[in-house]
């Protein structure tokens, strides 16, 4: 038995030397060997280790250098303020809730709201309305939010205090925030967004702009995602309309007192590197993805899609396609229906390449400035000799998924009695968890909505393909009675 | 202008070279270098820094190699369920909070609480009562909990649903946490422990006991403070009478999704070193600890204070002084009155020694078992050479600060609208914020409490002597009305 079991799993990972076309977006540190302040960081990293001593400031009272370095971070994205996370994106949505609503308030919110959002909803009490999101019907990427769905909600909810949305969402798609914005404007509601894979927009002007750019009240972005900062690091950004005092009390009270110095410097870092290099790199980055995007597409086997495949049908609304747009500096690659987005994920590892996530269709990878053609080029001859029989899979259709009844408020659920039972039978009775598989997290089922055959059927279909379901223990679910 | 002022900073600080006898408990990344399988994990550290991928497990799922190493900390430990936390004891005294209480919840804590444990009694709404501090007479330490004041608050609040307790504190003071948890039973109350500097309690029967074995219901641990683990990186334990499914919900809720590997490999490697080197070094420690600490008395200038310390008058309950042990891996260095331990902190820290704080009559040596002869040597030529008059400071009597009164509950302060005022016209208002000298992280005034003279004399005094104030912005305070 070992003795150091996440020690030696994680030294045989890294044995592996597989190409990273995931996260975090240092690549297994290159981003730092990039520039010579960057060796200088990864050099005396572990030493980099300390404690607040005299001179090196103090993350919950800035006043020195982290105050310096919170400031230049605040000048490049154009916020009021930013803020330095040091526990990931889950810390800034959780403040950035807390900040911005009070307990009982009513806010619209993307379904598709990674799980801190959820959590946060759950623990500040509010009564979340959601926002359908769209599946491309013919790649089965789940899309960002419904137009008419959206415009629906806001118009039936006028007393909602805020929209909280995903942009863009896990894989790089990204609904007109400009439009949200102005509409929400007009209802005097607060737009919150969880920009956790967008710390690089804006940097060149092939990309998606930056939120705070468009208006934004506040805005979360993961640091570690896309640029060379170390894994947990995130930033939130205020903008106009919000209590400054209020974000400082959450932002604190969700941050660890003794904060890694490793981290502050990881940032520090990323916001140095992409005022620095941002525009040039991701430029030249954006061409090289564009490039290889053909050499595989002209293989026939797989599909990477592209801008214009945003503007092809999504279902009826045909007007509503020009709402969308996507991240270049990343790869939905989709596999054929009959074919499994899992098994070519585990095919690309086997050939030492680690894509970032797959679903059943298609499998994401994430690029910076940090890969080298030669790792495109490992990846386009892996896809030419994947033998396809082998990425057999029965195809199961995805776009009859509707949103379960809501039966009671998330925060509700908590305090009642649970009762454990087989999904199977759980038909109409409420769930007292969320139900997400993760990748790509996005809930089936929220605490308080009901059971359906259809959710059960769909969360059958994730555990059958070995994505791992939060929620799910052994096959059961836990329920609450009304 | 820098534009890399963080990054800047802290390689400024490495380059100082100082023997560091404070936190983290690696000591610049010595605690690596002691073992075999530590030099490894060193040197791949970075390279560590990855995201969850098929082999690594899950954090938030554990069901492989993390669910392995929290397994092998649960047993050393000797707790029902151990956690891994990535964003410090904060994380774990929010988590243990939100488990084990309920809205509107009274509770007895201890007036000492790290600034962790208060924003979670705001947070969670709770109805705090709390225990006096004491503070030693001769030394003006601060001590744990006042026995007698604790007796009468458990009598007159047989209706609080637990006591949330420090162990040790700051300054390695225990109070017997036997004869709490023994009483709190009997009145039917949980206990939950904030041991953020008790890690390595236990290892050594030199060393006060690991408060699990003594049947404390929660226990919260920081890794990095005293054993060789990263900074930020901390323990939850949960003993007997806790609904798991509660905890598993809200350390996931306060969690990043990102976790960092390096902080979870750190924490397998420190349980790995406590279990397999502990016992030895912490004996070896202490034993270097008392021959260093009997070099430095002898010289007369300075006191380390000692067991026998603990027996002596605490005021006017003498037989309360057998109630407290102390941590005999850290020196409570005592200036006598008249000098300033700020003082001391500084010259140390120009003879190239990194204490871990000062008050205005101590500073707190924290040692670890990679802290070589050759750097107590140090530490005893600095002191002996040391001109006391650079230390001459006017004595401050700490002894008169009592608690001011409570008029509302602190979660009651958060919606109200808040004035700031400058702290002198601030007499007889109640206070909006947590007035929190930092180090040692202990509440002057608690939201909702009742500003006083002596109130605004002690957050003065800590001013004028160059303490971070947190809550005081400019001199000035947040009030609010009843």
């Amino acid at each position: 038995l070992s003795r150091l079991p996440l020690v030696e799993g994680v030294l045989k990972y890294i044995k592996e030397k597989n190409i990273l076309f995931c996260m975090p977006g240092h690549k297994g540190g290159l981003g730092f060997l990039k520039t010579t302040q960057g060796v200088e960081l990864y050099k005396n990293l572990i030493k980099g280790d300390i404690t607040e001593v005299d001179g090196v400031d103090n993350l919950h009272f800035a006043g020195g250098i982290i105050k310096e370095s919170q400031q230049l971070l605040s000048e490049y994205y154009g916020s009021i303020k930013s803020y330095f996370l040091v526990n990931g994106s889950t810390s800034g949505n959780l403040a950035m809730i807390f900040s911005a609503f009070n307990e009982g308030d009513k806010i619209i919110v993307e379904r598709n709201c990674h799980r801190s959002i959820f959590n946060a909803i759950i623990m500040r009490k509010l009564k979340p309305v959601y926002i359908k999101n769209k599946i491309h019907s013919k790649y089965d990427a789940p899309f960002p939010l419904d137009k008419e769905h959206f415009l629906y909600l806001i118009k039936e909810n006028r007393d909602a205090k805020g929209i909280i949305v995903t942009y863009p969402n896990y894989y790089g798609i990204c609904f007109d925030l400009q439009y949200v914005i102005e509409l929400a404007r007009n209802y005097g509601m607060l737009v919150l967004v969880d920009a956790a894979h967008g710390a690089h927009f804006g940097a060149s002007k092939l990309l998606p702009e930056n939120p705070l750019k468009l208006g934004a009240n506040m805005v979360v972005m993961s640091a570690h995602k896309t640029l060379p900062s170390l894994t947990q690091t995130a930033f939130l950004h205020v903008g106009e309309g919000i209590d400054i005092n209020k974000v400082d009390f959450y932002v604190s009270a969700f941050l660890s007192t003794s904060p890694s110095y490793m981290f502050l410097c990881s940032m520090d870092y990323a916001r140095f590197y992409i005022e620095e290099y941002g525009e040039k790199d991701y430029d030249e980055l954006i061409k090289i993805c564009a490039v290889n995007r053909k050499r595989i597409n002209s293989l026939g086997k797989f599909y990477v899609l592209g801008p214009e495949d945003l503007r092809e049908t999504l279902g009826n609304q045909d007007e509503d396609n020009n709402m969308y747009t996507m991240d270049l500096t990343r790869y939905i690659l989709n596999v054929p229906k009959g074919y499994s987005g899992h098994k070519l994920l585990q095919y690309l590892r086997v050939n030492k390449i680690q894509a970032e996530m797959s679903d059943s269709r298609n499998v994401v990878l994430i690029f910076s400035p940090f890969d080298s053609s030669q790792a495109f080029n490992a990846l386009y001859i892996a896809l030419k000799k994947c033998d396809m029989k082998t990425l057999e899979q029965e195809y199961v259709d995805l776009m009859d998924y509707d949103m379960p009844t809501t039966i009671m408020y998330p925060y509700e659920v908590m305090d009642r009695e649970k009762t454990i039972m087989e999904l199977r039978q759980a038909e109409h009775k409420i769930s007292a968890a969320a139900i997400v598989p993760y990748p790509p997290g996005i809930p089936i089922i929220m605490p308080g909505e009901r059971i359906e055959k259809k959710t059960i059927a769909i969360i059958e279909y994730y555990l059958r393909n070995n994505v791992t379901v939060f929620g799910i223990n052994q096959g059961k679910i836990e329920t609450v009675e009304k």
